[in-house]
């Protein structure tokens, strides 16, 4: 069938028979309906090309940790401690280092036992493990709208729903998370418990006011429902600013989760979760039915760096170094959007969610956005329902304050001509319902 | 109520009012009902004193790791990419090696695509997936009797139904196997896959006779069941013998699942699962959202280990010590084991699988056996089932020789008076039920 005798023929099913047939395809859980593809991840091969300026990934900037002097730690810990470091350990995580954790959390006004924290394999991993715990299937998780796209993955692998409660600049709305209540509760719903990122949100960008946060507590107590606080960035505020953690006023009530991924190395996947003591138990029972045990060498290089290292100053490089980009991916979107665009302005953390004008297609128009050389991740991946389809995601965490003035530019583009088409010819994809539940626009 | 003033006084409830009472149990899910401590895991910290000679753990013997060549590798490896091991992954796995788990499997005659390798956060975040993305509450699984710990807590975690298949000195009878077939087909039930440990099985020590592989195969191949191969110890033949394996007959109906943690280094929490192209698609969503991606470092790690060191001379080296340790252990039973009890003689791998005499409780002896300074898993653990009960399983992998002996020789005393208090009172415990599906006796 070939042109050209050198090449041998091929077919496309013939290339690869698996990709076109499953013979499993009638074994598969029920679960596995709710696993996709993330829309980020699908968007990787091509996004990482050299030529394009990805603003989706969420891969912390690495580029100023000492590695030399990371690495002489981690070679002593081999040679010294190498019978501990590589040996089986227990699943709840090595001692050392949750009071090492704890120490940290008091710096957002936790006060907590080592013996109530469960290290786990980043903080995705205690996600799943509290989903794990609470959730049959049909159960409901409430999440801010947008969410973060792991913690919507690991809801849909427990067959739990998942309903959105507004933000606006301040965060969470109150009023917004009463009324999901009252319509999950009045068509007989269970509400197993509220997921949120108070800080510097994945992808919102913003944080909840700090006057919200009794009230989102005692609104939850007061139906019975657990708090689930994630707080990857918490320490990431531009201004070395710090908010009191939820758990630190409900500590009963708040499952909390931590990471070293933002703050230290995320290839190390060490996180850990707080919780309740008698929730804890479970986890660790759970935790042991899904990996045995976290890496001990990667918990032992955490709780080594800690203990070497001006860990508090190293946080503070990060922060300059992502203030930097933030302070140039707001500049650039100031200079170069088109009207009609609006975005949230972070003070802290990795990310802005910025809302096209009507009629804009983000995951439709991302293909055209690669040609010109830029990517991003389009709002619907944050949302459980079709939402977010005029929303995307900008990252400012990972390339140079020059790549992204040169990104936005490039977004801008494509998205003066997009506004074109719509003028032309209406809207441009075909799931263009708005998004009123996205954080609401501010320019200033 | 304190006698001694200096006290303060303390009442059970006062002291730890979580462990009384715990303000979450409505809302836990199900599947938390089959969440308990292993027996094992719950007898840790009482094994874990130095005056108890641990027959009970699994823990690989790492004393003969060249620590400090393998420390200037890490360290290097931190030095020079560190940009690259401390950063998120894919939860597909690093490609290289993807590419070296395929020459490894090669060793027992498995011909496969690194793209169908999954790197995991050790075998058992695959068993997990495995479970995660095929069962369904109330599905039933296959799997030898006795079994892995591990594994049934997995198969628990995600609510399936283990059904155990009987194992004589030849590992998993074809025979029963069919029997099971029939008897949950016949009562309506839906078998997801077979789970089995062909090479030197935990907790039984025997081995899947090569003549019974192709059988075993072929039976569940005719009743469209899928085969979980699960081989972490292939590679510790103690003649340097290997087996093919179930994957190399029967690649589109076998998921196969490796790991390091017994040939290389625990700690790291490296293994893997080869599955058919689609299965294995499914795999990485389900893994993405249980931890995003394994740790990138831990990968490069080992990757690098064998690239750089003669890993193969390094796995002769855990043979030779198995061995030596296998025999302590087996000259040990013969000599002071008292007349009634039997036992399986391994020819690979960390454990021999005991059964006392009629009459013997081994978990209700376990208090006494520590008491005397010995510790074992007793077999009820390694079942779902009330079966095990007259069984303990031995390990010889992590303690020395000597030690072997003399735990050896507390346990025969500890039976010996367990065997005493049965002739004068009959049964010592209140679950006597013998053992009829564990390995026949082999005392030869």
């Amino acid at each position: 069938m070939s042109e050209n005798g050198s090449q041998p023929a091929r077919t496309p099913d013939k290339q690869n028979p698996a990709r076109s047939l499953d013979a499993h395809v009638d074994r598969y859980a029920q679960r596995t309906a709710g696993m996709t593809a993330s829309e980020i991840r699908a968007l990787f091969a091509v996004a990482s090309r050299p030529e394009v300026v990805s603003l989706a990934g969420g891969m912390p900037n690495l580029a100023a940790l000492p590695l030399d002097s990371l690495a002489a730690e981690v070679s002593h810990l081999v040679a010294q401690d190498g019978q501990v470091a590589l040996q089986y350990g227990s699943a709840h995580g090595v001692p050392q280092l949750r009071e090492q954790i704890c120490e940290i959390m008091a710096l957002e006004g936790i006060s907590a036992h080592p013996d109530d924290v469960m290290v786990t394999v980043g903080s995705q991993m205690a996600l799943d493990m509290v989903t794990r715990i609470f959730c049959d299937p049909g159960d409901v998780v409430l999440a801010e709208g947008p969410s973060y796209v792991g913690a919507l993955g690991s809801f849909a692998a427990y067959q739990a729903d998942v309903v959105h409660v507004a933000m606006d600049d301040d965060g969470l709305q109150p009023e917004a998370l009463r009324q999901a209540i009252a319509e999950v509760t009045a068509r007989g719903g269970r509400i197993k418990f509220l997921y949120t990122i108070p800080n510097f949100h994945n992808p919102g960008g913003v944080t909840l006011a700090v006057q919200r946060r009794a009230e989102v507590l005692e609104i939850c107590a007061q139906h019975g429902i657990l708090v689930l606080e994630d707080n990857p960035y918490g320490l990431l505020g531009f201004d070395g600013q710090t908010y009191p953690a939820l758990r630190s006023t409900d500590p009963d009530n708040v499952v909390y989760l931590g990471s070293f991924s933002k703050t230290f190395a995320s290839g190390l996947r060490v996180g850990w979760v707080l919780a309740p003591h008698a929730v804890r138990e479970k986890l660790v029972l759970a935790a042991e039915s899904a990996t045995l045990c976290p890496p001990t060498l990667n918990q032992m290089i955490v709780s080594r760096y800690l203990s070497t290292h001006d860990w508090k100053g190293q946080i503070k490089v990060f922060r300059e170094q992502y203030r930097e980009r933030r302070d140039a991916m707001l500049g650039a979107l100031e200079q170069h959007m088109p009207e009609g665009c609006s975005w949230t302005c972070p003070d802290g953390g990795f990310y802005v969610w910025l809302t096209a004008p009507e009629g804009v297609d983000t995951k439709a128009m991302l293909p055209r956005a690669v040609t010109q050389r830029v990517a991003y991740a389009s709002g619907t991946g944050f949302y459980r329902d079709q939402l977010g389809s005029r929303q995307m995601r900008l990252s400012y965490c990972y390339p140079t304050p020059e790549r992204i003035r040169e990104g936005v530019r490039r977004l801008a583009n494509t998205l003066t001509e997009e506004m074109e088409l719509v003028r032309t010819f209406g809207t441009t994809g075909r799931r263009s319902v708005p998004g009123p539940q996205a954080p609401s626009p501010d320019t200033a």
